[in-house]
């Protein structure tokens, strides 16, 4: 037991990252009944998508399981309406102000979770009330911050200003890595990358693939001028690549993103030309299995390096 | 005993980064006579300044230190001479093959160490015959690598990859990032930034008080189309942005860089138009120390959290 499984009542302090187009109900049900709490990622779903896969999530035997909502989300107020008809137990909140929204779920008996990629929003979320900060590197696939700190600079810096729990993500993909992260004074780990290369996440399998295949140096933090994403590098990379070496504004490159090409990519399969977010972590991942093999392996790794013996939170 | 320490004979696996304008022989000195292995940056120093600096470390009664050399050092045929006259017991080589120069240094009794950014170099440097690997991540001050992978995602792809004794570099300033970047799979580390911001470094006072005063998202790597190097962001970090974005070619960097910015800078305390090498862990950093404290303060905290416990290498 420690901060974080207690505040989840999970019996890791192990969250599968909740990932648009990866992680649906099967992967999110199967990650909560390993022992960590497994994550639906509502970011590339529709109102009635999400109203779907979470009746399935609790009919699957889920107990313990969270929803993961980008705060920019356009129909935000049609997503929360879901979650607290629901009573989905935990919401992992990420790109905006948690201001807005923390203390209407935790009134319906919600825990929240921030994420956030600095210390100064760190002490800001804590400052909104919420349960739980997630900090997640430079290393981390999809949505990035700008100052590009990386998990080992991050997780001290936002320890040395927050009181509440943290969970420590980007880079973190076995027991090594997840006893190294809190170390460092995380309470937890976030893992995405690994769970993408799951049997149960919703990635196209070419995606997954794509995945296990990647190589170091295989991905890289783009778009910057735009929204900072790190992307797996194909055609559509270097095309960005390419418009930004040129001088291409921000609009122009929103343009060459145009709409869907997440979709397109790790959905659909189309790895020339969609849009593939992943983590640097992909060039030590070679095999795809089922979710519940990870989180064991995981556990197996962490207790065999002898994570237990530094007592204290270590000892979960 | 680990691999580390016994390899080099010093009491604790803690390697204090050569560091050019930073780390002369009063430096080096402090932190052999520590435990730890002082390391002597040759790469701003004439052949004739470091006869000098080698001549005082012995005199002082240092027993095991280094020099680091970059590779593509001008004159490295009379700084290997200097090295084989002083019997230095330790070359950490950088910047370039391992493959010319290894194997001489070997023969006078000399261990070799190499500092790669992936997994790549890091096989090749041991196919090379070095004795051991220093791995440096993105986070890392100073020269660094293409592919921006990150200390937390890069030990365990070079671990993967080699036998020989592995030194993690890069966002390491502390027991606790000490023991988490062992739990990767290294055996010891490298420390930079830390040793900067000591007493006995030789860098500008004004360059000590810039790093201590640095917030997170103060470095940025830089320079990335003539050879990649992050910075202390200051007014010379600004026009080589602006240059970027407007497309300057390779050479209108270069010519931009001009010669003796880095010893401007660092060494003599121009912050404003100095080439300010450091790493991200920088924002961490409060205070300028002695070395001798800055090595007690790593290994009690190392020993406090608990790293022996985890028995094998973790307990030298």
């Amino acid at each position: 037991m420690n901060r974080i499984t207690n505040l989840l009542s999970i019996q890791y302090p192990l969250i599968q990252a909740g990932m648009v187009w990866c992680s649906g109900w099967e992967l999110a049900s199967e990650v909560s009944k390993s022992g960590g709490l497994g994550v639906i990622g509502s970011g590339s779903m529709y109102p009635e998508i999400l109203d779907e896969h979470l009746t399935k999530c609790k009919a699957s035997g889920a107990q313990q399981f969270a929803v993961n909502i980008p705060l920019l989300y356009p129909q935000i107020d049609e997503h929360i309406k879901t979650i607290i008809k629901h009573r989905v137990p935990v919401v992992i909140s990420s790109a905006g102000s948690p201001k807005k929204w923390t203390k209407q779920l935790q009134n319906e008996g919600i825990k929240v979770l921030h994420v956030v990629s600095s210390a100064l929003f760190a002490l800001k979320s804590q400052d909104a009330g919420v349960d739980g900060i997630i900090a997640e590197g430079f290393e981390a696939g999809g949505h990035n911050g700008r100052d590009e700190t990386t998990t080992l600079c991050l997780i001290p810096a936002v320890k040395e200003q927050i009181e509440i729990p943290l969970i420590a993500a980007g880079g973190i993909s076995s027991g090594k890595s997840m006893l190294a992260a809190m170390v460092l004074g995380a309470e937890g780990v976030q893992i995405g990358s690994r769970f993408v290369a799951s049997q149960e996440s919703s990635a196209h399998a070419s995606f997954k693939q794509a995945v296990i295949e990647a190589k170091e140096g295989d991905t890289e933090l783009s778009l910057k001028s735009v929204t900072p994403v790190r992307l797996l590098k194909n055609e559509f990379y270097e095309e960005v690549k390419k418009a930004t070496e040129s001088g291409a504004s921000g609009d122009e490159l929103k343009a060459l993103l145009g709409k869907g090409r997440a979709k397109k990519g790790m959905f659909e399969g189309d790895l020339d030309q969609g849009e593939l977010e992943i983590g640097q972590i992909a060039s030590l991942l070679h095999e795809v299995i089922p979710a519940k093999d990870i989180v064991a392996e995981i556990i197996n790794e962490y207790n065999n390096i002898g994570g237990k013996k530094l007592g204290g939170y270590f000892d979960f």
